[in-house]
């Protein structure tokens, strides 16, 4: 089970109330009314514990797995152990998340403010507020209902929060506007000035960053991200994006809905997402361009040019996935031969 | 206009004195008196505000714009909205730059010492030093005039800060010497222990980074971007070089005068870049190199080589960019060839 | 001789008592009585200094040191000044980290808790810990002997940290146990939830990171570093691993023994590293995949298979070392055949 240091387990739940919330069916040795007390991987689940299998790297351990119950792909069904309760679903992830929502259910934050916290008198903080020890909370700021500001955070002057907010630990917020429901993971920088200088035989001109960072609702936002206000327009991040670990997005850049930003990727200025675009850790795309919605940008791949909705890209220069792997069966070929 | 939460507009001003200011030459329908009361993007811009064409992909939105005035290079000026009054130079973002410095001037800190800075009494601070709530400043340190120190920010024993330097939110310095003027957005790390040790059966053996950071003039450094100190020999970023988010700057590196690094590059150990060397987004290199001046790394470029003055090297392994792209074009022509 | 603002020199000491805690052996102008009072580089180094040269490339900087002692491996002996005293050892970066150690011991943290800490009255401190200003730490919270919290850092409920360890400033600590003689600098993220959601047509689904991070005895973690914890088995980091700094480590990555990640490389959820395992700057691995013992991934790398044990590889996608440098080579003589 989870480290009760960290963690508590609510429920138990019986196999027919997982299935409700999961929307999966029972199957296989299905007992509706068994009672599952908890989740678990498949290598560490035991009678009482529910786990999932999702890829198919895993069958083995499937097959050996101790667990009470699984979500499982019919197609996969068959790999069950004996005596497994099967949740059937084609979307065992998605299933195993609610389940393990019911099991972990997220405890809002304790209301209260820390004694410690500098909280300038102008600030507004809604109902149900935590602030936490050392956090700095600037003039005009307003913060929304249950947000949680976490410990030696600092919130510039004038900077908005929506409801439900959570902000972590060691987080720089200035010159944005964040909506409802916005995580914001340890570390992350908002709103300073983005690069902007113009060249100068004397050195370097400083272009005033006069626009501001805009999180839409519902956005993560991972460890030690950084995302820069824009020049004059706004950056901004489109509702239900979901954004990794130390990944750069420039000044002006505007990211779609539901877009997903992996580790270490990163967006040059004023470069335009559409929704639902992917960009793979590491991934890389130059500015002024636009990504069309659904397009997915795979991990490393250094974009140069405009991508098209719902195009697969790769490589540097980043190309067509069928064309990349081509060039790099090409490549291989006559590398061999060479070397033959 | 920007923001009135976080900024706020000087002026109005005559195009005749932003003309004099920028160096820009009034044409078009130039009206001289002609009152300007903000700078503008061009498809925000109205009839009082001035805006920039400085990327012909932006061409079609300076023909809609509804601006009063924009910089512009005379080679673009005849795609102007008529009525507009044209600033006409060759450097239209260099002019933009100072002529929003003009509407919006930066304010220097508001001097005070916050009551919650723990700072050492050992501790030296220059005339109108702003210590934000929470920040630590630790024994014998020595902080310019002038100087801001951002919320929550710890300066190491023994530091030195020129005037006028600007310490953002949640930044962490040691072993360092810091010019005049320098900018570290939050979250930067500077000064700690390189990553240095030897390689041995037992284990590794640590080698004592014995040298410092010492940061010239006029640097800026972005936000999460981490400097670590020499082992011996110092770190040296050089004076007026612009240093983006996320890079990564390893011990002993030397970076030359009015260098350009972009976000999420990287400089291993013990190289040295001349001055105005430019190394774009995601560019790495490796350790022991020299790159000479006016060099040009790509992004993602990966350096295994000595880069010669005034080269422009892309690629990984990095190669002369024509000699890149033209593998790229050959690459490109075989793969299809074989797919045919 | 190192800042005396930053670092205190012990000594002096003899050749004989250097070559003793080295285990490297005297020769040259081989006086095993004379004094040395520092270490210092070669460009640098003085009649009373000890020095070394370990890289070919500074061999010019060695024939011209004015260093009084130097390791060197035999091999290159003879290239060393007249009426310098030689310590000759295969190991000269080895030797010189054991002499710099000694020249420069590392004095233990100053006992005492700052009056500004807050430190949850349930949280236990062991003998000796130095809990600096505002650092923050959680119900139940354990740390051990002569630890080290910096400033402004935040240990979140429950973490155990060993004895001996070392967190920096502005360190964020969360869902966690850490080892013995672990350091942390500056900014380091540790235990914040995994990249974990289910795609889903109405948005994507949380799944809840009910694992932890554990860090064993003797691993260094780099500044701005970042490593999120388990779904639901724990992300490991084994005993004597380094990292560098700003390297993402995603959730249930398992990590060996005595293994190095370089600056900005990336580790994607659930991939396993064996012993000794080495990646380079920049370098990236997929998810799920097995990295065997004493593998090599080149900087930039781009792993999308299992790499076996020994193996080195480069790339992206990578492949073996000697593959990787034929296809350039097959490259560059197409395109110039073709450019000619």
């Amino acid at each position: 089970m989870a480290d009760p240091r960290f963690f508590r387990v609510a429920g138990p739940f019986t196999v027919a109330e997982i299935a409700r919330r999961s929307g999966a069916a029972v199957a296989g040795a299905g007992e509706a009314q068994r009672i599952l007390r908890d989740v678990a991987p498949l290598d560490a689940a035991g009678p009482d514990d529910l786990t999932f299998l999702d890829n198919r790297k895993y069958v083995t351990a499937f097959r050996e797995t101790r667990a009470g119950a699984a979500f499982v792909q019919s197609a996969l069904a068959a790999e069950a152990p004996p005596g497994m309760t099967l949740l059937v679903t084609e979307q065992p992830y998605r299933a195993y998340a609610l389940a393990a929502q019911a099991f972990y259910p997220e405890s809002p934050p304790a209301p209260g403010i820390a004694a410690s916290a500098a909280i300038d008198p102008t600030a507004r903080l809604g109902d149900g507020a935590a602030i936490e020890a050392y956090a700095v909370i600037g003039a005009q700021v307003e913060i929304g209902k249950r947000c949680r500001i976490g410990a030696n955070s600092v919130i510039g002057p004038g900077c908005v929060l929506g409801d439900d907010v959570r902000v972590g630990a060691n987080v720089s917020i200035s010159h944005s506007l964040v909506g409802a429901r916005v995580r914001l993971y340890p570390g992350v920088r908002l709103g300073q000035d983005g690069f902007g200088f113009a060249m100068d035989p004397a050195g370097f001109v400083k272009v005033p960053q006069l626009g501001r960072v805009i999180i839409e609702d519902d956005v993560e936002i991972g460890a030690n991200t950084t995302i820069d206000r824009g020049a004059g327009p706004d950056t901004v991040i489109g509702a239900g994006t979901m954004i990794d670990n130390l990944v750069q997005i420039g000044h002006n850049v505007q990211v779609g809905r539901g877009c997903v930003l992996i580790a270490q990727s990163g967006i040059a200025g004023s470069t335009r997402l559409g929704d639902h675009v992917i960009i793979a850790a590491q991934g890389g795309v130059t500015g002024h361009l636009t990504i069309g919605s659904g397009a997915r940008i795979g991990a490393q791949a250094g974009v140069m040019r405009d991508v098209a909705p719902g195009e697969s890209v790769v490589g540097a220069p980043a190309v067509p996935v069928k064309e990349f792997f081509r060039q790099v069966a090409t490549v291989q070929r006559l590398s061999r031969k060479k070397g033959g």
